[in-house]
């Protein structure tokens, strides 16, 4: 049973670890301490869909020095058994009298100087994985160490993608692109968007993806007045535009793209917009290069959008991807964070097509030194129409 | 698009919030502040897979005598618009100088005096989703009001289900029965467990599951080694047990229970193993009453499969289910919560069957009055041979 965790080879995590390491020394810390799934994943290989349950907590401490310490539930103790870490120290959880704490307080008290400081990312798009009084016991039992924000000491390494990782997310990409592809298949006049919703998951994991954490879309005439429901019992009907966004994993990387399609011919409105967020695209695919600012990607979007006649919709218009369905930096007015080399990003333009109703187009990239690789089978410039 | 929300009538929301006000008010509580997919959906039919991306924090206040409050994402206005909440605050997230917080304290601080408290969830299978920074500075920004732990004021409500909502669990029981049923038509000796995941999965949503959430499982010659593994592309080989485990998803309500398969012919050890794991749940089953405490099923399983010669594994051998794939309580020999009347539960012992392999066993069950009714279509007394 040892193949699920051999994802990467043991050194892919050591040298992302050594990255950490390198990052934690610059800022004094002297252990980082993790709790999401997607940050022990990204450090030991461990993968599990285990993590719906919320029963349990799980830690994994990255010394500044030395290899990680897993300090898990003992369920779990098999699975971190296959990954490249030697030191895994398990409890019996939940123990309502003390689930892991003392065990976690003692690992980080040997790892970490009394004077020491551990790192947890506390920023944007985080959040601890632990109770709250736990957490509090913790940080009172390792007094005088410090536990201090780690969020960027985490973000800037994991943001940007080895080759190994994209070629894994290209996998996810090309599993969606195969069941975007047969779409019409099963999206027609008068189909309930559930079974929609249904079908294209079936075609997701037909297509190999290894489960789909992430389906939504909508159905609407021109276009769609939100895009994160799921799917009702309504039937798509003649005039509608259907928009289908997918997560689908594989090998724990995900994708995160969306397409639309008419059902029945697709009126000027709807092929205007679609034309102008496919061209917004192009046009910033073609232009975009490391150096770039997060919110600069945002402007160009917004002005690619206005030059070709189509008004942006709000929200962000893009964002990280990898390990989780979205990641750091977005693509909004605020966020200055500068793009580098090998990180992986979503363009995702919006526009508005009418009262309420709103068109989207994402594709998956990769930023090379050179502008950006597509990772996405790319989206036809001409809007879809299922007429069957 | 109004049907998606639509999953139960303003009333079922309505008495939920009564009982957590009248928790509330018991402990002092001016509000509550949850920050949880279940918790939200819980209190006011928000129900989107959009949780999958952790960019954005998202906030429900419950005062403790006035409906709740959504503080959310501008993103996720229109589907909250469809619930029955009618006091939507949103921002524009993510926002790297303020996601919310703002918004969230002005919200507190005008619906909790000076003096009070806020009750949010700090205990044992709970955690806070939202960035820790941002956490503190709301603390401090409230401050003198007092955030306090609310865990028991919410588990105790949320733990004994309405009919209607027991009506879903048994909806999404059904579903994964019939997928079960189905295994023998995908699992066969060469085929690899890769694949066999991904045709159960196919089987769920062809069943009628809104997405899966949670498969796990393991083959093995007379069990399997852990039961949270993904697979492998090991193939089945003669004389394994297969076990599936899902936490299949329909209308927002999970499963959460296991079947087990014999490849070829069963051997006396593993056909032995099965016959005791069944007795013992029946067993167990007949006696189960409420006022029994969590800690009552763990002995009452450990003893009854000891009676009928098999080694009880480590670990919990069940546990609360409904809107996650596991809640509170804990069948362990810790977990002394009374069991209630409209409770729905797993019942999952597990038995040594040889060297560092087990087989485990898991039905879902709702705690009446008189007696557990079994809500997963009651596994076979013999575990089935798939021969074919």
């Amino acid at each position: 049973m040892a193949e699920p965790m051999m994802i990467f080879a043991a050194q892919e995590y050591r040298d992302r670890v050594a990255k950490l390491q390198m990052g934690m020394a610059a800022q004094g810390l002297d252990a980082l301490l993790l709790t999401t799934p997607a940050d022990v994943f990204y450090v030991t290989g461990f993968l599990t869909r285990f993590w719906a349950s919320p029963a349990r907590p799980w830690f994994v401490i990255v010394p500044v020095a030395d290899d990680p310490v897993a300090v898990i539930p003992s369920i779990g103790a098999a699975l971190m058994g296959q990954t490249w870490l030697h030191d895994i120290r398990t409890w019996d959880a939940p123990d309502p009298r003390d689930d892991g704490i003392s065990l976690l307080t003692g690992a980080l008290a040997d790892l970490v100087p009394a004077q020491g400081q551990i790192g947890v990312p506390m920023g944007l798009e985080t959040h601890l994985r632990m109770p709250l009084a736990d957490y509090d016991l913790l940080r009172a039992q390792l007094a005088p160490r410090q536990i201090v924000d780690a969020t960027a000491c985490i973000q800037r390494i994991r943001e940007v993608k080895s080759e190994a990782e994209i070629n894994k997310i290209r996998e996810s990409c090309a599993i969606a692109g195969r069941a975007f592809a047969r779409v019409p298949e099963f999206a027609a006049e008068g189909q309930p968007l559930s079974c929609v919703f249904r079908d294209f998951q079936i075609a997701l994991l037909t297509e190999g993806a290894d489960w789909v954490s992430y389906v939504a879309g909508g159905a609407g005439p021109d276009g769609y007045g939100d895009v994160i429901s799921p799917a009702g019992p309504q039937p798509l009907r003649r005039g509608d535009i259907l928009m289908l966004d997918t997560g689908a994993v594989k090998n724990g990387y995900f994708c995160d793209f969306d397409r639309n399609f008419a059902i029945g011919r697709a009126s000027d409105t709807a092929r205007r917009a679609h034309a102008a967020l496919w061209q917004a695209t192009e046009d910033t695919l073609a232009l975009l290069r490391p150096g770039w600012r997060a919110c600069d990607v945002h402007a160009a979007l917004c002005a690619n959008l206005q030059k070709y006649g189509a008004t942006p919709s709000g929200g962000r218009l893009g964002h990280g991807l990898g390990i989780t369905l979205t990641e750091w930096p977005s693509f909004t007015p605020l966020d200055e964070t500068p793009l580098r080399e090998g990180m992986v990003l979503t363009l995702e333009p919006g526009c508005v097509t009418g009262d309420g109703r709103i068109m989207v187009h994402e594709e998956n990239i990769v930023l090379r030194k050179d502008g950006a690789e597509v990772l996405s089978p790319r989206a036809s410039h001409e809007l879809p129409e299922i007429t069957a």
